[in-house]
């Protein structure tokens, strides 16, 4: 019966079910640490449990590592005065950062945004030392990721309402240098370092379930590699670096169903939650499982941000200068996925994301016929915009006087931002809970021993759309699987 | 080593650490069934299953059972064509139900949405086998709960759009004949029923933990009772109906943090999530941990209705007849938390919840500067308002016709409906992930063999705030609970 059992849970290798270690008849493999994943979290990870003496083995699915921050823009959220933030002429410190990360992502381990905050000028040098460069330069404009090689980018909230109130702004966005999307240059030097620290990589490697002892504490895993099953020994600890959820619709309608209506997942293949099932399996426990990044990117150009976007009722509902991804979740999350960007000709362009013009219209009375919004509604909005932008006012959201100015130059046009007609890409921000030292926990805050976790198979740093960064979870990842990697070199071996 | 482990976990007592069987040295009680907690769903749970034929044991661990329900309206949501809703002329059908509650709690699972769709005319017949009387009258005015003894009352989002476009509107909140809250009432009854069906209870016996075998499955409780440590074995199964969490703060900071706003949670000291994390340690999965259920009651009076809500910029943001749960998620996760109530002398009334009037005056214009709206906001849409009111229609909103009049009797009142200055109300509506037999799944949607839930310790019928009707979780913490009950007493016993 015991044998049936266990058979049974061979065949079917269910994330959740993790393998006894009474099961495990050999080891096929064996490390100090083992490492779930080739992204930026577990190759930090890797690369500090290396540097601190362990015995390092990484399993990536994929044919080859780099997970989702390969394919990203490749910002890095660093801040508290860093060099490219003084030689650019920016003020910035530990406590302003903190003050703005503990109202952007309230609801994140405020041990973590403290512990961040205070070490990011080290973790910049630790990229540094990795070989990266940052050209000391600032992009002025508003874009997800700046298209040149300029080091430094507002990436976030920082400079709009309510977060500029809060803390003092400061750009906090780096990129490494290079033109464009840094992020496929970030795993590669990431990767670099690893094979340099001396850990081991086994690609084509998917980890399927953990292995438990009778205790509880996690001894190995179960991988499939070339089409066989392999027992994995971890003598010191698993940090499961797998990525997030975004790719698992049944694990999305169960936990953050809002995030079923992106059509542009962001996110590899493997981003299927089988990390974080596995921690649970495991004991784990999985947090804020319903937030997620979302984003409806109607700028660039820069200048869209000094048009108006309205509802359906063709009222406005936030300050056009805030991070796309917050506008991105008023748009989905509370206007009832219905919205429009209304821009005069002098601020229209093409969108990234090339969203639909609904009109063109020589008023904004005409507009507003032609668009189908409830007579008078359009008119008055822009009636009370414009008398207002004219003394660079915005008495109702308070966007920034730089991009306040009167829609007046016809024609107008209403740009389609709606769910179901725009682009809205999105990943998941909900996963096991940890420790600042990558410890996993179980819902009742005891630490799962053996089991370490990092990146966007945990609850980190970013904490909602609404007050995400670009960069914070490159940041996060990066930083929380080092710890996680010093922590798991340095227990004890079972 | 392992003695030392199994008595720490003895002293702590964890819920989500189950106690390994091997660590068991005897039973200190015994059964077929053993149901945690006596509220609606455990009580429905032990009736079904002693009427099967089950020796059944109640855990209950305040000193008599009640849950939540005992304090609640007692509203019960049958529909499809109930006695009462045929009595009082309401064309209801199991179809036109299903449709709305498809829409109402889109995310839920479908599976048991039909059935209940199907069965709810056997489940009102249930109800009334147990002695409970519904008086076949209709209240025809907005209230969380009837002041009379009626039996049948509007209790959700049917008759408001959009809820009133996709199916057709019919009343299905079933209120018990008695005066006021029907809770109490409720509760006794099932509890004369789970005497009368011989299922045994035992109060002041709060459970801490599962007991489960080698191979997962569930085989019993730990308990405390008069403060020693209880071992009770379940022979069939456990039913874990142990409410929800919403008076767990650690919880709800990593589940729900919107309802942290609440000043009103509704439940009972057990809410506490033990339940769940019991169910959680044991394999099960927790889902929709995000949802609950919020409201800003600002009716009755039902001529509230007839007034407007406005937010921060003056602006309307939803139909006023939406049912109070949806207008208060509106208020609270959708408008930044801040909104008022306008409303002139003829409507103006004190609310249930003591709303604070922030100012009353002559006129809108002056109402608008009293409350510090920005200059020309509330004006511009009262005038809207009004001026497509008095033909009957809401372009904006489309609130019902029969509650759209002009504002237009002064002197005119704004009561502050926002965080922090009105009473908020919540209980949560994530919990174990179930099928519809009431068999508790793991992650990756196996049976947990032994283990069963219902009522708030599930993710059940109910899914939101937003769609939420009154009488849906007594309904379905009943109905689920029932189907619980009957399965756990037809299991295998080990």
């Amino acid at each position: 019966m015991a044998d049936e059992k266990a058979e049974a849970q061979q065949s079917r290798s269910l994330p959740s079910t993790p393998r006894p270690l009474r099961d495990v008849a050999n080891w096929d493999m064996e490390a100090d640490v083992v490492v779930v994943g080739l992204g930026a979290a577990g190759g930090s990870a890797a690369i500090e449990a290396a540097r601190a003496g362990a015995d390092v083995l990484i399993l990536e699915r994929a044919a080859a590592g780099g997970g989702t921050t390969a394919d990203s823009g490749g910002l890095i959220y660093f801040g508290g005065g860093t060099p490219v933030q003084k030689a650019c002429g920016f003020d910035d410190t530990p406590e302003e950062m903190c003050k703005h990360l503990m109202q952007a992502s309230a609801g994140a381990n405020e041990e973590k945004i403290r512990l961040y905050c205070e070490q990011s000028i080290e973790h910049f040098e630790w990229f540094v030392g990795l070989g990266f460069e940052f050209k000391e330069s600032f992009y002025p404009h508003k874009a997800p990721v700046q298209e040149t090689d300029d080091g430094l980018i507002y990436s976030g909230n920082e400079a709009a309402f309510p977060f500029s109130e809060n803390a003092r702004p400061a750009p906090r966005g780096h990129k490494p240098k290079t033109e464009g999307d840094a992020g496929g240059l970030i795993m590669q030097k990431i990767i670099a370092g690893v094979n340099q620290a001396g850990a081991r990589t086994v690609a084509n490697a998917l980890c399927v379930t953990l292995v438990t002892a009778e205790d509880g504490r996690v001894v190995g895993v179960v991988a499939r590699i070339d089409e066989e099953e392999k027992l994995v020994r971890a003598n010191r600890g698993v940090v499961l670096a797998a990525g997030g959820f975004i790719k698992n619709k049944e694990m999305l309608a169960k936990h953050a169903p809002q995030l079923l209506q992106s059509n542009y997942p962001l996110g590899t293949d493997g981003d299927d939650g089988r990390g974080i099932l596995m921690g649970m399996g495991a004991g784990g426990s999985a947090i804020h499982m319903g937030e997620g990044f979302l984003s409806v990117p109607f700028y660039p150009p820069s200048d869209h941000v000094k048009g108006i976007l309205v509802n359906e009722q063709g009222q406005r509902f936030i300050n056009e200068d805030a991070y796309h991804g917050r506008s991105g979740d008023y748009v989905v999350n509370h206007q009832r996925g219905v919205a429009y960007l209304i821009v005069d000709d002098e601020l229209y362009g093409p969108t990234l994301a090339f969203h639909k013009i609904v009109a063109v219209e020589e008023t904004i009375e005409a507009l507003e016929r032609a668009v189908g919004f409830p007579e008078s509604t359009l008119t008055t909005t822009v009636e009370f915009f414009n008398r207002h932008a004219v003394n660079g006012e915005d008495p109702l959201f308070h966007k920034a006087a730089k991009y306040l100015r009167p829609l007046s130059a016809p024609p107008y046009s209403a740009l389609n931002l709606s769910v179901g007609k725009s682009i809205i890409p999105a990943f998941t921000l909900g996963g096991l809970e940890t420790l600042p030292t990558g410890e996993a926990l179980t819902p009742d805050g005891e630490i799962v021993p053996g089991l370490y976790a990092a990146g966007r198979t945990t609850a980190g740093l970013p904490h909602s759309a609404s007050g995400y960064a670009s960069g914070l979870s490159i940041a996060d990842g990066s930083f929380f699987g080092r710890q996680a990697g010093r922590s798991a070199a340095r227990a004890k071996a079972w």
